[in-house]
């Protein structure tokens, strides 16, 4: 390792991809598809004899593989895996469990119906049931960041639509985590028999219930035991503060880390353990401020994330005909499945919505994103899933971040043509 | 690169590095000594056939260095570079300039006196130029954490002697960050002559004045052009404050890594370069949130740094006689040459100070800490320090921050006999 090539590397990175996501976001696109093209420019510039990768100390040197290239593999998973313990920060187990009946029936039906249409498609594409699991699976999360900013832009935070579609989105990934749990369990054992399938299954859901159950009731016994022992010990010297934030972020990350590690020793999936550190510790991280400290350690190592995906497609995949006639078919079933299954679910959920209503809730539950494309990035790296589809996956996540703003947008002014509401119970269709 | 590997090594030492950290602050010590014990203690553990180091894959695997044993320098040294950028961001080259002349001579005399008895001693020691020249720039950065809690501790914030030594430690870094760039830059030519040393003294010297000229110029211009511009634009809409924060703080880090690049390129130190970014930059860290959202990043990295440094630090060299000796010579000088020159410096500085405020000045410039095991860390690297006198260095470090401590506190309390001066021109001695 020579540490010169390794600090510009990491420069080198770090501003391109922010440039990329300036750009993308001056044309009011999501920033990430900025970030995944310098991956794609960087992976195929060639000039001559040089390469933008070898200037970086990113290709192989004589048969193995570099440290810089390592060190993008391990910084691109790390994003992954703090961008899931953000989400989980998030996730509050004791509000998750008190959504309404209409949030819960938007997320069930809108993970099943991607998945089962996301499986069956591939199913009958290329037969290879691995493949169909994870298009399945990358099909299943709902990134709501596009979405909700798009609610906030257009004022319309306060509305039922609003709120069923941030609380359904939280489910969502819980769901599609377990989802995820599953589809890594059965690859990776290889057995697609029901017995395996029940396995990690019960692994999966052992995992997910211990973490719950830790969170409602060991956590908060824990936290107002070392509560009471330090307001005891302490009587009157205050501490320091900025220490004692920096010991518990650093003892976050390390549970964090900890049980991504569990999860995949387990033979989950990493982000599902991060997931879960994450809502653990969500009732205590504005306290600690913890939401505010993860968040540039995030960013740092999401864009190495983005640009990593970038990397692994090749241009050529872009240009195949084959792969576009997927990738079409594949977006096609993404927002259909979506904004049908959501819009259903809202209807059966709470019979007093309305079409117009349904609209917005399917519109605003279209956006793939980040969790769709680290589906696909694991079943690449565990060799389920084919380059080919890879690509396809990726060109859906973004397709998806474009298709389901402008209907959403469509979708609140045909609702509440009035203008925004800005008050709380404002229903002006009723 | 296994990443199962990678999550559980970097989860493990997180953890172990804050419980060292924890443990020796409830004694009342500097963290930073529980972080390198535990360095220490991972590096000699081996309990029959199992290795602590072995067991997180930091071993060499057949004569070819693992990939975690290289991430962990990859994150000891952005420890370090992440460290200097945060104390870059506090310098502001404004308030740097209009320091009063006691602390510019407290400074200038705190570095040179021990730089020049660390040289002479170790030329004496071993008779080895490049050895002698490491660990006079190590003994030169003072480390004012531990002194500024102390002072925050017994409530002198306001007096001028608390006032004289935080400047003066601001300036100690700059001084002894030109005096590493040029010892590095000796030993890298590995040429002494007078004619090598001015060449790397002119580039030290021009890159860290044109640093300080963009701060003063062009950073202002470039803010106040981008600063209008926008606000031409905007007119109504405020842009997403988290996404521009996001951007200001994954570019400040880009350009942070391509400085300490452009150093290290230049054959000066990396660390040096990250300072200079961070002391462009300091004009705007509180109003772009730099400050905050640095802080995260640099407790993740540092950890790594202070466990590495541990972990290069042989048991065997602590129980060596020859070893105990040197670091009591050393310690005798480090602990004597700041008291002095600073104690010194400030009399020669301000007339009106006497002896107990000298004394307390004094006092308070011994800690050495990080900067001067950076400095000693480079050496290693580069072959221009033996393990002997590394591990000398560490102790003088962790030597000086506990020495200074109670010789701080009596300072403050024969001078302040009535308690605790709260405020402003609190001077009862006169």
């Amino acid at each position: 390792m020579e540490i010169g090539s390794v600090i510009i590397f990491l420069a080198v990175i770090l501003a391109l991809a922010r440039l990329g996501s300036l750009l993308f976001q001056r044309f009011g696109l999501s920033g990430l598809i900025g970030e995944i093209l310098v991956g794609v420019v960087a992976a195929n510039l060639v000039i001559g004899d040089w390469s933008f990768t070898g200037s970086l100390g990113l290709s192989s040197e004589g048969g193995h593989i570099s440290f810089n290239r390592e060190l993008l593999e391990a910084f691109s998973e790390l994003g992954a895996i703090f961008l899931l313990f953000a989400v989980g920060l998030e996730t509050r187990v004791k509000s998750l469990m008190s959504v309404g009946r209409a949030a819960m029936m938007v997320a069930l039906l809108g993970v099943a119906l991607p998945f089962v249409m996301g499986f069956a498609f591939v199913q009958a594409y290329d037969g290879d049931a691995h493949h169909a699991m994870f298009m399945g699976a990358a099909m299943v999360a709902t990134s709501v960041g596009i979405t909700a900013r798009v609610i906030k832009d257009m004022k319309v935070l306060h509305t039922v639509e609003s709120k069923i579609i941030i609380a359904a989105a939280v489910i969502d990934d819980v769901l599609g985590l377990i989802i995820l749990a599953l589809v890594v369990g059965a690859a990776s054992s290889g057995d697609m028999s029901p017995a395996s399938i029940a396995l990690v299954a019960g692994k999966a859901a052992a995992f997910v219930l211990a973490a719950i159950a830790v969170a409602l009731w060991v956590t908060p016994w824990a936290y107002s035991r070392v509560r009471r022992r330090r307001a005891a010990e302490a009587g009157g010297a205050e501490g320091d503060q900025t220490e004692s934030h920096v010991s518990k972020l650093v003892f976050s990350i390390a549970l964090c880390l900890a049980m991504a590690w569990l999860a995949d020793a387990m033979g989950l999936a990493a982000i599902v353990g991060a997931f879960l550190a994450g809502m653990l510790l969500a009732d205590y991280a504005v306290e600690w401020n913890l939401k505010d400290s993860v968040e540039p350690i995030t960013a740092l190592f999401l864009s190495f994330f983005f640009v990593n995906v970038g990397m692994q497609v090749s241009v050529g995949d872009f240009l195949d005909p084959a792969v576009v006639a997927v990738s079409a078919a594949v977006i096609a079933i993404a927002v259909f499945s979506k904004f049908v299954g959501c819009g259903f679910g809202a209807r059966i959920g709470d019979r007093s919505l309305d079409k117009s209503s349904a609209n917005i809730i399917g519109a605003g539950m279209i956006p793939r994103g980040e969790v769709g494309m680290i589906v696909a990035a694991i079943g690449l790296a565990s060799g389920a899933m084919s380059s080919e589809l890879y690509a396809v996956v990726v060109i859906m996540a973004v397709a998806t971040t474009i298709i389901a703003p402008p209907l959403l947008a469509r979708g609140f002014r045909k609702r509440y043509p009035c203008g925004c509401p800005e008050h709380e119970e404002c229903r002006p269709g009723e």
